[in-house]
């Protein structure tokens, strides 16, 4: 297929949205801002055989990549306005591009996401990249380095559903729920903005909840304690898998990009779906409890280039 | 090498530009857009093997990402601002990564760029996507579609350079002078924020001249007329190639990165480094003289997917 063709029949969507001046079409599009409000951009990319695997739907391929970079817009407590997407394609067929092009707008509309701008390669391996450009009141944005010493340490759903998801399909044993936290995570553009003004601190779990947290501690410059009997599990993840599975999964599972975040109790109280899971303290260093003993854990996450 | 430490030792450089509140290290950079002005976002990849060969100099790569990327800002009559950077490699080492920082800042801060976030994966090939945001006066735009019938057609700088510069590069026949306009083109900015409210449409030449200009007048809804005579040459493509050759490579060989674009003469008078080829029509068709005579040209430029 055409790669002008292409996008004119599967991307390029009248009418533009607010805000939208020049959308697909010229050599870039020309976006009106909010005068008054700062801009958060983000920018993430999904690898075949990396990200997830070669035979993975289309459709949630796309909602993925997505739903990641969203997740970096809620961790700042931003609204989503604009997207851009680079996509490489491997002889994709007309099918494959139809069930892409509708898994990304079924992600990007749930949060008014407007796609403005784009660019299709060939290459050996689908790559997906998408760029997101938010917006919020300005001076608001939440940091990873706003932790104070004995702010309450949160997290939003549950934890270590995705990795157990991936864990399942690559055992060809899918589990119908756990799976999809894998494929189509929930961005949570709703409680970051909720927490603007609110929360001191927060970063979205993509590479497993110890190392991100260990990542807003330290830019934070303090420590944190945390009880691991407290990490909120789905049912689906406890009836599938042993405690000790279950709490690797959730510490450094990796992918499930939920938020995690700190602030006094006082503050959020009122904030549906957040769990309290620790304490921000002093010392330099992440403890983890486990029926009140301190344990250690593997906790690299998951990391590139290791 | 660790991608955190990657990220540290060769992307993150302080202090930050003008403009960005929050730059790399947090879940998403924090941006002050002008109160007053539009923007403009662009977003293009390289891909290995596809837009340049696998042993290519990783400064050079670097440098091309982004100066296409300008090139699309030019086109619009933009001053570039922020850039984001999506890296996929594969098993690079620390010397490669150094030498890709080094070509990225140097495209940039030739036009006060800044790099505000990104994301590094591991693919199978060196897959590079750059996102641009430029900003200018509102409804200044210069779009494809504003070509009139009586117009001039205007190219910037000389045409065929880098076709010609990557053919030779494949047949190991280097000429310095061609190959360095394949490999670092020329993003045209400064002349592109001349253009603005003087030329009355614009595109870059990316695809080949042909291909690019039948883009502009299509969405003009007009038809130009050009003289092959005409088409600006560098010496050093006269001096490699002989007629058929260089006009072949001057209307369809891409990747020269040139401005096209209308205007009347009058308005444009005392730009610097641009030349006069042809005339817009009211025919909807693109014709092209040489000695005065109409002539065939295969024009379809480079396409993927084709």
């Amino acid at each position: 297929m055409d790669e002008f063709e292409l996008i004119r029949r599967y991307f390029d969507r009248k009418p533009a949205a607010a805000g939208v001046e020049i959308g697909i079409g010229d050599d870039g599009a020309v976006l009106a801002p909010h005068p008054e409000k700062h801009q958060v951009q983000v920018i993430d990319t999904l690898v075949e055989g990396v990200h997830f695997p070669a035979d993975t739907n289309p459709a949630d391929i796309a909602y993925r990549a997505v739903a990641v970079n969203l997740s970096d817009i809620a961790a700042m407590g931003a609204s989503p306005r604009w997207m851009t997407l680079a996509l490489t394609l491997n002889n994709a067929s007309e099918t494959w591009v139809e069930a892409f092009a509708s898994g990304l707008f079924e992600a990007a509309d749930a949060h008014d996401l407007a796609l403005v701008g784009g660019d299709t390669t060939s290459g050996p391996v689908v790559t997906v990249t998408v760029n997101i450009t938010g917006e919020l009141e300005k001076g608001s944005a939440l940091l990873r380095s706003g932790g104070r010493v004995g702010d309450t340490i949160f997290v939003t759903g549950t934890l270590g559903d995705a990795s157990a998801g991936l864990a399942l399909l690559q055992k060809n044993e899918p589990n119908a729920f756990l799976v999809q936290r894998f494929l189509r995570p929930t961005a949570r553009i709703a409680t970051g903005k909720q927490l603007l003004r609110k929360a001191s601190a927060a970063i979205d779990i993509s590479d497993g909840l110890l190392g991100d947290l260990r990542k807003l501690l330290s830019a934070s410059k303090v420590g944190g304690e945390i009880d691991i009997e407290k990490l909120p599990l789905s049912d689906a993840l406890c009836e599938r898998f042993g405690d000790a599975e279950r709490q690797r999964f959730a510490l450094t599972g990796g992918d499930d990009y939920e938020l995690c975040f700190t602030g006094s109790r006082d503050a959020v109280r009122g904030i549906a779906g957040i769990t309290a899971i620790g304490t921000v303290t002093a010392s330099p260093r992440l403890v983890c409890r486990l029926h009140n003993e301190i344990v250690q854990v593997d906790d690299s996450g998951y990391r590139h280039f290791r």
